[in-house]
């Protein structure tokens, strides 16, 4: 029987959530919660999904401008096994209370502080460490990024030491209100958070992050500098690993792939839905490997990267996959991922 | 029997065409053209589009790469009724000779003079004046934004002198080159040219158009004083005229639009292809009138605005509606335009 | 004697309003206020200026950081005939208790609302409206660009209505926190405040204005159109009335100004500090008239083009020149500004 | 007696190496040359300069609109001992002949490739090694700016392997035409030509760069990661030297400089002249050392942060200062840098 799943938020996250549990062939979603009317909120009736009110939200708000809700957040956890929380940055941490009260398990995303759930996650590093927990929290986008590349080298090869500077995007797209317009604002704190997060996952990786904020909304970019004990012994090596693993793509030169705003052009051709880009995103002549050390640029698109890591997070929850590689099989045809080539 | 239809250039427009016209149910798409390979090359074939050879383009470059080309333009033509030409700005020009040895018809974009084509459209506001013609020019995205609300203001009412200035966005999302990175550059051409493109479409109306060039790749913005001789009472009335018609969209406070930055996340949302918004979006709030003046902003997509009107252009060159009311139907059900309302 | 001249706030217009009234001949700067410690207190304190704390501001901060500061605002209001409220919007307002506790003038900034001074004021426009009035508001940089354009257009023609669509810069180059980063967000407030504010220095005055908001630091730029009843004959003699009108600046085509960023280049070039350019400015070919209506472009520089109009209301509060003219004189020559030519 | 110097190029460098050479007290200006006439070309003659014709440039054409010239590029070099090529990138080369034939040394820029010159220069990398040599290149911006920080970390400790990501401006601030307006784009070849750059003045030092561009125009900025053999015991130790050194300015946690829009800020209000920032920046809060390993983020302001080390390199070719010491401090006393501290 399908696993029953709610969407708490319906911001950046949680509309692409409840696409995503729409098309598994085991999951129902019973219903998504929002705060406020607004076009996001008609486009969740508009796409079919039963519309609740949550936080401090109103019902009176929502029939005024002629939505019909289903009721409040307390409803739609009656009737479900899990609740993905895509509140914003910290407020899933209150929101566990609620779930808790309501005996539903939960996925919390990467904003959250790791003490929010039992376990943290990303499918490709530590997929059967979500097996029957409770609570899990999906890292975020940044360390999803860091984490699957991680996964894949640390199992191929042995890595002595991780460097990463991260170029993070200063805000999503729609996001109006935040800066800078012009300029680059180095992250203060050294290392930055990053690595410390990849090591809720991967605990034995040595890995040290720093970070700057640049005027671009499209996609983070990582610059990755990693020593090696044992290594790939050509560029080639590495890209064809990691093109050999699902939830990385790698472009050719001739591609005409420039920078992340034609990554974002590649994206809304493709047409996976809101120019997604759920895959770690490499350039084939941006791997380098010079004795025991690789230097690799990769791209991660903000928005959507940890989009699969739900799925396959709840997968986890409920054991309803054999294996890591099983699940995002699965996951990654019903998102239309193309997959290892 | 469908009329048989090739896109010559396979950029921001020639993609978004191919698209379009494989949607209609009396057109049929026999290839499109490229100069060079590049990851749109491919998504063509994986759209199942057949691939030529355009321009200065050269087949062993795309065989290179393992992308199949089924020969040159030259002979793609010999097999249409119609070329569309997504050509650079200017280049249409050049190839206009090609079209006409080949015998086919063509359309032409607004990035070319006038004087490329027998007649400049757009459905709303001249459809009938492509009838049977074998080469029109569809104009560009500003003039075709400006033609649309121009035709149905000066139909319900009389217009005494439409005074526009369009905040242009500078670059498409792609277009990596382009700046200015920070700053507002005036159009030193006062009046700019959009208003006497207007005109050969409408050419009785009285219009007058200033531009200035801003830092974004996402819609242009026009702010436009309509003076009447006889006009709306309302804004209201103004806001539900538009609202009757189709290829507007206006949106309403409770929504949350606050610029286009929103509107594009309301287009991703929406889900008809690559984020597109083919419409004229207005904001409810931002329409005033007061006496005999209207004001209202109107944003527009650059690069999906002017799709279905090429459609539409096509349709009209072969008389394959009775009128332009029935051909927008076709055209928007096809695209999954909403339509009025 | 000298007028003794205090300014409270430190920030964009306090350093600024400082640095001039230091250059005048019949003022003194006898010290600054600023909440709290930063490079820009340590900069006060360089130039030889008293610093004080204001607000919440506490002084202990200050001396931790080996700033000296010379009291509260309190005492140095004691001091002064004149205080510069430089505080954030809204603040001012709650400032004037203060002030008038004191028994000090106040000169106002164009973020509060009207109300918070006995008249508002612009040299060109109104300057004899401040005579002996103990508290005066200096508008703000939109309304002193337009009122400025207005004072000049009304005086030596008839005009009928005046409207003005204001492209503004979303942020000032410091405002790290405030966005759109790429996208235009339309004021849906029609007309927006500022002809209405213009009105509070011409009442009669019949103009409206519109607003959009786009990404970028450096200048605003007002695309007006302005209706005469009789009116200047030829853009030539609209563009050499401006020329021989002191605060602004007019740009002939060969010296290659394209738009606002080359406008900066040439304020950093000049060196009138700060990279200010404070006059209106505009280009020659961005000037046009038509019959009875004038079009032209001019670009306002934010951060500094209020600053002489604040050392003009404080001489004409305290009747310390004759007239407008030789107030203006005065203010420009002191800061370097060239004057008509 | 004073050497003297034609500046061959009035844009964004040669604008400055001419203000900066004017301030020396041992050498003079004797000219500058210029292609076209422009606002900056009339700037120099309200500076005082003589003006010249270079390139293509044709007299007449300044003449026209009321600049006087004094003759071609080549008078100018017969009066001169030196001349400091300002050119575009790569035009220095094709210049190299005329300086040649004319028997002037010549200062080159670091955009040209480093045959152009006998020797490439840093101030405080390699001051000597300019000695009496006839031609010699300044290198570019991020080259200084890494060579600056190298020479006093190599001098103090022992480097083993230096590792920078270099995040770059897009453009320059009047640089309209460039992008990308939204987006990063790394530099596809790994590594980047900067750390070859430095072993053109630094041969023994191991380094490898990566690079990225962003939508920026302000200040590049560069995350250093430095190994040492033996190295600082702490960041306060790192600090502490660097604020010990010439043309290093490091930043104090209260002092709320976030980013690079606030050091531009603080060049504004400092005032040495064009908001320049001709030290390397960093952050007290910045720099980080762990074990033998050190991480510091510096920025660089590329419009200015060469002009000091092109007076340098004047001084050092004519044998002008006793040592690199002497030099720097005569250059910036001269050009008010504060010196250590």
């Amino acid at each position: 029987m399908a696993v029953r799943v709610a969407v708490n938020g319906f911001g950046t996250i949680g509309k692409r959530v409840a696409a995503a549990v729409v098309k598994q062939p085991d999951m129902t979603l019973v219903g998504v919660a929002k705060t406020r009317p607004s076009f996001e909120a008609r486009e969740a009736l508009q796409s079919g999904y039963r519309l609740y009110v949550t936080g401090a939200g109103d019902p009176a708000e929502f029939e005024k401008v002629g939505l019909r809700t289903a009721g409040r957040i307390e409803e739609l956890l009656q009737d479900v096994d899990v609740v993905v929380d895509a509140a914003p940055d910290r407020v899933g941490q209150e929101n566990a209370r609620l779930y808790q009260k309501a005996g539903v398990r939960a996925v919390f995303q990467g904003g959250e502080k790791s003490e929010v759930a039992e376990v943290s996650f990303n499918a490709l590093a530590n997929y059967a460490a979500a097996k029957d927990h409770r609570t899990v929290r999906v890292v975020s986008c940044n360390t999803t990024g860091l984490a699957r590349a991680a996964a894949i080298l640390t199992t191929r090869w042995e890595v002595d030491h991780w460097e990463a500077t991260i170029v993070r995007r200063a805000a999503d797209p729609a996001e109006t209100k935040r800066g800078p317009l012009n300029g680059i604002i180095p992250t203060l704190q050294i290392p930055s958070h990053h690595g410390h997060d990849v090591n809720t996952i991967l605990p034995n990786l040595h890995i040290t992050t720093t970070a700057v904020v640049v005027p671009t909304t499209l996609m983070h970019v990582h610059v990755n500098n990693v020593r090696f004990r044992t290594g790939p012994k050509s560029a080639a090596e590495l890209v064809e690993a990691l093109r050999r693993t699902p939830r990385f793509h790698v472009f050719s030169r001739w591609e005409g792939i420039q920078g992340t705003p034609q990554v974002m052009e590649f994206a809304r051709d493709r047409g996976l839905g809101r120019s997604d880009m759920m895959e770690n995103v490499l350039w084939e002549e941006g791997v380098r490997v010079d004795g025991r050390t690789a230097t690799f640029f990769q791209a991660i698109h903000q928005e959507s990267v940890v989009i699969p890591e739900v799925i396959d997070a709840i997968r986890a929850m409920f054991d309803l996959a054999p294996d890591a590689a099983r699940s995002i099989a699965i996951t990654d045809r019903a998102l239309g991922l193309s997959g290892p080539g």
